[in-house]
């Protein structure tokens, strides 16, 4: 008998796998150090026009990887498990890309115009050189010894993965959260290359209260004992419980207050009182978290969580260039930056500054601030209301 | 050679011993245990009038203890070592009382005419009984075996300890956080001996992502092998690690964004540019948590954290009595509630809840939003601005 098959959304790219490339020369690295071999695990959705013109490639942020799109073949092994994502379809279960929403036949990131390019960011844990892969000077993983990065080093990777493809240009770079510091910084390293940025959720550089959340964060990887100075794997044990705290302070951080009060409320999780119990969880969010912190070690690396992390804080377009004007002078992309309202974690008024430096710049900027409760998930669960901004801004391209 | 005395801020009330007492009988808490015995940490400052008719009580907040006034004699014991103190006056230094600022001569507390009571509350580690207490069953410290306690039995230990005193009435009970819980609570559950109620930056109910934050909290405790189930008492290892993080994540839930903004901006730790570490600070606001997680851990009971942070996420006013203005139909006490408009760990909206509900029932209540930028810490900086309003409140009670 035939299994039937799953069923999918309206224009979904349908089963996709990821695929592997290794890179044919070191990546140098703004550490000085250069990293070799490196390897890029990588989607790809729709199809490569004979000019090469119509690429566009998608970031993914923190916790992500290259499945952005379509059905995986490893359903467990999907990276949409964010907050509403996985209530709302059970989408976890269907292995669906983390950005499915947003990328496909007729969507946003539209499959059927464009050539979607999605890979796993340097540090990564699912398929792209990271902490977790051997270094060949020992034979072993890397672990601590890996290269600390940054985001231009990240979007460097990309650059050399790219001309592995065969591409040269792109129609537009477009990330979230720290995908959306890669599009930028894509815009300001290689703007000759870039056509258009979408910009969501983002900023040019981390506040001081995220710059606190991630050092906390990496504070609860680092004092878990068995993270043994990063050098866990092969031990047997690993810093599940250090990479679980993690997880969960990011979790609600990526979440509004009003969010949080209208999912969960004050709801009691056993029966109708309290138990009293320090051990267990009273609370819906409590049982939530604990949940959310169990799934995400199963799947994810506390290395690669340490690297990105730092990565993302060391992002500075001021400090690196002087100024932000100075980052921006030579920007030549189209620039489409998206906002949301309730997110305290990448607040608009980030948004608005690099809007502001652009605009004083002469540069073709668009800024648009949705009015949306979800917090900095908004990024994965607002399409609908993102679809039409992006459909338009990437219509202006052709 | 005799040394010269502390300098003393104006109006101090001066060198202070913390005192201790054991309660005559056992008190029965809420989960149905009976707890026996109790020792009550206590400090009082200003006179007991003959008529025992000035008193009032001061509750303190999670990481607080019964050192809210004058210099200690043991100086590096204070209390004060929160954020904003810390820097303004060096008060950790000298040994001052968390709430010096607030009670003494001239103050708010005005100890010229009232006697004010300070108490360590029940399943603390600074002299009053809890988790690292030693159970009399076993003649070991409790840990674990500590009964889940609430706001109600803090209440009615303070009860019983008064009572030991000679107290019967109170003119004021008062506090901030979970000592304003403490203060809502008296009002409600002894509503004839309390003549008035002050409860600053509290709540009713604590909203669900300050449930979220206390749960990482003590996640973060619990998971760290050193707890060890709880019975790390001489063991010579305790959950240093997890209680330094749940220091971290309530340090920045007791600060605003623009406060960590004016205070660290992204400012680097080392020379001119980042240093390329997973390991150490990298910004001014990472090695500043680092900091206030080692001088926490110095001081403070794992355990204690656990099961005072679970009394503060049970409170909940309407749960226990059917609804908000149920609970506060008995209260016969004037309340003034004062919440700061930048607190959003416990937001100015539930102390408005509170002065409706009260309103409705025709009690006599007084809201004041104070306008302040540090967050909920605000209800130890904000010294200067609370005095006024609360000596003219308390002044309305004789």
């Amino acid at each position: 008998m035939v299994e039937p098959a799953p069923a999918l959304a309206a224009g979904s790219v349908g089963p996709v796998e990821t695929q592997s490339l290794e890179l044919p020369a070191p990546v140098p690295l703004d550490c000085g150090r250069d990293l070799y071999p490196v390897t890029i695990a990588y989607e790809t959705y729709g199809e490569l026009s004979p000019a090469r013109d119509n690429v566009i490639l998608v970031c993914h942020a923190l916790s992500g990887d290259a499945h952005a799109a379509g059905t995986s073949k490893a359903p467990a092994e999907s990276a949409r498990d964010g907050f509403g994502a996985t209530d709302r379809d059970g989408a976890s279960g269907r292995g669906l890309g983390w950005w499915d929403g947003m990328i496909g036949p007729g969507k946003a990131f539209d499959t059927d115009r464009f050539f979607v390019v999605s890979t796993n960011l340097l540090g990564g844990c699912r398929g792209t050189t990271g902490p977790s892969s051997i270094d060949p000077a020992t034979g072993a993983p890397y672990g601590p010894d890996f290269p600390v990065i940054t985001v231009a080093d990240m979007v460097r990777t990309e650059r050399a993965f790219l001309d592995a493809l065969g591409i040269e240009r792109l129609a537009a770079v477009a990330g979230g959260s720290l995908g959306g510091m890669q599009a930028l910084e894509w815009a300001v390293r290689y703007p000759d290359q870039v056509d258009a940025v979408v910009a969501i959720a983002s900023t040019h550089a981390l506040h001081p209260q995220g710059l606190a959340w991630n050092a906390i964060a990496r504070e609860a990887i680092r004092r878990d004992p068995a993270w043994q100075g990063g050098r866990y794997y092969g031990t047997g044990r690993g810093p599940d419980a250090g990479l679980g705290i993690a997880r969960m302070v990011g979790h609600i951080t990526y979440l509004s207050a009003p969010a949080l009060d209208q999912k969960f409320a004050r709801r009691l999780q056993y029966a109708d009182d309290i138990q009293y119990t320090i051990d267990e969880p009273e609370f819906e969010v409590e049982n939530y978290l604990r949940h959310q912190a169990n799934s995400f070690v199963k799947r994810f690396d506390a290395n690669t969580y340490l690297y990105t992390s730092r990565a993302l804080t060391y992002f500075d377009l001021a400090r690196q260039h002087g100024s932000l004007e100075r980052a921006l002078a030579g920007v030549a992309a189209r620039t489409l930056l998206i906002a949301f309202s309730s997110d305290w974690l990448y607040p608009p008024r980030a948004s608005r500054e690099i809007e502001q430096a652009l605009r004083s710049l002469g540069k073709d900027v668009e800024l648009e601030v949705i009015d949306a409760p979800y917090g900095h998930d908004c990024f994965l669960l607002e399409e609908a209301r993102q679809t039409p901004i992006i459909r338009r801004f990437l219509e202006r391209t052709s």
